[in-house]
């Protein structure tokens, strides 16, 4: 993690602290930070961080859990645009949670670090506000993540992996592990592999070593059931 | 649901409202209102409701999701004295959720209308604050809930179910199908069938037509990990 130098027009950057007064605006702009996480950088390694509330200006986060055996799944992402409230869970009380974040690709974020974000969320009730809408926001993502896990099979879950991460990469080639596609959906490498394997002799993807081609995208989009 | 004509302090059930003032309170006071639910009775059919919040006096809710084979899996539960922020969640910007709710057994209720409990929210942060602050304690039993599904063995889980049963209905002796427990736990009978009889040449459980009966709960505890 790299902390870049640029400045930042807070009220471009956050539209929610439009109505923040130029004096508090002041204090919070010069505690505000520029970050820059290489691809696969941890951004946040375990539930005691609390840096504050992060902006993806650049890049992507993946916020994701994971087991003592190193088992993961991935809970969701962040594009450019999109908030982590997740850096700044511990300014809302009852939020325990041990989420792990990493930059997924070379990631830039703003970063409001919580020492004094804390302090303006009490006398600006807008802020409180909108950190807890993203709450509710994610919220809804979990649903989903229990949703898909539960309810979908997991043949239905890998295309619709593959083709989310088709439409990220802007590529129909993914340079992606059975290993890796197992961690993102919290299933198990042979699962995957036996998954993938069908689905080539189905003539929707190719596989060589470390890669997968999408052939059938068409076809590939209506395993997603 | 039956509405029953008993009358509460407000200020006593809800503690979050004691800085109320007089007025706000007595209009409040005159929307609340007592309901009972028959065991296994709807309480939330689908997420377009949104009747209120409510405060569980007595019984239990079972807040869960489904998928349109009737397949299910049990989110969380609430017991006396919690507060059920889904049945006001029309109340908070962001907060799309598909859950079902059902009295497990009979239950009583008080519930507070959204008609009126909106007005007072708007003027009235404290209450707002409340009803985040329940959003995010579900939020922790979300993650908790995609931890166990991703992360235990189905093993596990159902020893955890039969212990967490064991408590709730103080009794060693359980009326439950292999079906039911599938669908608290999001899982297939056939499975719950399998690990269940594997309990029992364990010597942990015997079983019967729609009984199970625990008869060795210490060991049966050590087979949660």
């Amino acid at each position: 993690m790299k902390q870049l130098a640029a400045s930042a027009s807070l009220r471009d950057e956050f539209p929610i602290l439009r109505q923040l007064d130029d004096e508090l605006l002041m204090r919070l702009s010069q505690t505000a930070a520029w970050r820059r996480y290489d691809a696969h950088e941890a951004v946040q390694n375990n539930d005691e961080t609390c840096d504050g509330l992060m902006k993806v200006k650049q890049g992507r986060l993946r916020i994701y859990m994971q087991d003592e055996n190193g088992k993961e799944i991935t809970l969701y992402r962040l594009y450019p645009g999109d908030s982590c409230v997740m850096t700044a869970s511990c300014l809302l009380h009852h939020m325990n949670v041990d989420f792990l974040i990493e930059a997924e690709i070379e990631t830039i974020v703003i970063l409001l670090p919580t020492t004094y974000l804390g302090a303006v969320s009490q006398s600006y009730p807008a802020l409180k506000d909108h950190l807890n809408e993203l709450v509710r926001s994610r919220f809804s993502q979990l649903t989903w993540v229990i949703r898909q896990i539960v309810f979908s099979s997991m043949p239905s879950r890998i295309a619709e992996f593959l083709v989310e991460q088709y439409v990220i990469r802007e590529s129909s080639v993914l340079s992606l592990t059975h290993e890796e596609i197992a961690n993102d959906l919290g299933s198990a490498r042979e699962v995957v592999s036996r998954i993938l394997k069908y689905f080539q002799e189905e003539g929707l993807i190719d596989q060589s070593r470390k890669k997968i081609r999408l052939v059938d995208l068409e076809n590939l989009k209506k395993r997603i059931v």
